[in-house]
């Protein structure tokens, strides 16, 4: 129980500073998933380069945002929300971001060749969870519409079962048919990546459920 | 210091709602790492099959335990310990399950063919650190034996270093004699998934410490 | 908003506690990443095994002073810092302190033979990381020279990205030139925890920026 929570019933919530940056947010990473989608997809390796790049200047853009929203909780003493709920949000929104730069990373880096089944399910499972997770974000300033809230935080969830099911047989399949291991260990690391990407979406679908709970 | 510290010397204590949540989740995990030993120590591999989705069933089953603890979290103005410690220790019990549950997967996974002594001497390890877990979790309701729960702890925090040392030998043992790549990465993966559910047992354990010292 | 907050303006801050825990904390890094250096750089097999028994009984060292940090925070009713950012700091400073043992850890456990260029940087930038890292500590108790904490906390971020820079190469090289993937997997753990230690240095610089906007 914190002092905020007590005061949010007397004074007027301030909800012009947190929200604008957290929809910035959250809108950066379906950008970011959308070029991911369309990286893993392009047969034009110059383009998809140059689209990871873009990816590149997204987070740090992402990085900004998330620093901005920590700065206003340290001078703000009234919160929307509770302050451990704004930070945990604003840590996992900006998760879900280095994940897919993390993974768009990977891919540059180990040089792969083939863009798989796999990589592009997953791609797709992380643009799903950005746009639902974007959706619940702008619901948040007004709590109007709470059932809209929840409901994409269930879908969050499903897209989370369905990488872990997608990633899971991906590996299981590469130590089934891949006998060169370094190539085993690249595909294992970026499908890693990417899962956990849906991982940390998920995480900020818990801070918003929590959220609910505290404010129904 | 939170305002829930101040209320708790005049509000009595609302211990019903939590304790028996911990208590189930604590049981929960000690089931688990109980089926886990019997699964890495059976020859019959349809029966270990078995035992690995009844150990799904069960982290399934720990997910709802947390959740609602969670819920319960937010819905109660006064809690029997602070806010925080309740999260964590709620948050380091639900990461004990999906540590074995994650271990159990990976055996399930990569196919092993061998359920070697490193691995039975940590599934071992994971049950008695469980054991422990449940033991402290049962004290915490009346605190009127501290020292039970600190020897609990001290003891979670023994078999923590030994997984350590298990760990660290099994793995330098892996590089120094398996020549198949590929099944030295399973075995590491394996290895260190379990390690980590020690971990995740001392990260318990040293929740409960730090609730001892406040409520002292 | 906590409590805390407000009564630190009407009750003399007790500095005497935290801040010789702290400073002890972070010389204890600078200490494990000298000998760390000193390590990697020299060819005499035995003195460098001996040098990383010395980072072990350093890192017990740092266990006890983060474990102090802990019960005093449980036993202090006004602390000169938010609660929450008393916590991060010490687990943070912990957290550098763990992954230099554990960097240590896996060169000696996987009695690597080549102690490449890129891992004499990584140990360098750690050292680097953990100069700025005391520095801030030690201005942290009067908050007088607020713009030296804050260079601190910038040259820190500055460690970590040179750090992910050669972190990102080295693994790139790795699988453009690492036949033997045992090797690879050998080195690619042992950049990674190097890494990962100046990653938590730029933790505890974050945490550190956040008590400097809160008491601006």
């Amino acid at each position: 129980m914190s002092l905020n929570s007590i005061f949010q019933y007397f004074v007027p919530k301030d909800k012009k500073v947190f929200f604008p940056l957290f929809e910035q947010a959250a809108h950066n990473v379906v950008a970011m998933a959308t070029i991911l989608v369309e990286a893993v997809n392009t047969n034009d390796n110059a383009a998809r380069e140059d689209m990871f790049k873009q990816i590149d200047t997204l987070e740090n853009k992402g990085d900004e945002l998330t620093h901005q929203i920590y700065l206003e909780l340290g001078k703000n003493f009234i919160t929307p929300f509770d302050r451990e709920d704004i930070h945990s949000l604003a840590t996992a929104i900006d998760d879900v971001a280095d994940y897919i730069q993390g993974s768009a990373n990977r891919m540059l880096l180990y040089n792969i060749d083939e863009y798989t089944e796999s990589i592009k399910k997953l791609s797709e499972l992380i643009l799903q969870g950005g746009v639902e997770l974007e959706k619940a974000v702008r619901e948040l300033k007004d709590l109007k519409n709470v059932r809209n809230i929840a409901d994409s935080c269930i879908r969050i969830n499903s897209v989370e079962n369905q990488a872990d099911y997608v990633f899971d047989r991906a590996v299981a399949d590469l130590f089934l048919y891949e006998k060169d291991a370094l190539r085993l260990i690249k595909y294992k690391e970026i499908l890693a990546a990417l899962e956990t990407a849906t991982d940390m979406c998920e995480d900020a679908a818990n801070v918003m459920e929590s959220i609910l709970v505290k404010n129904a």
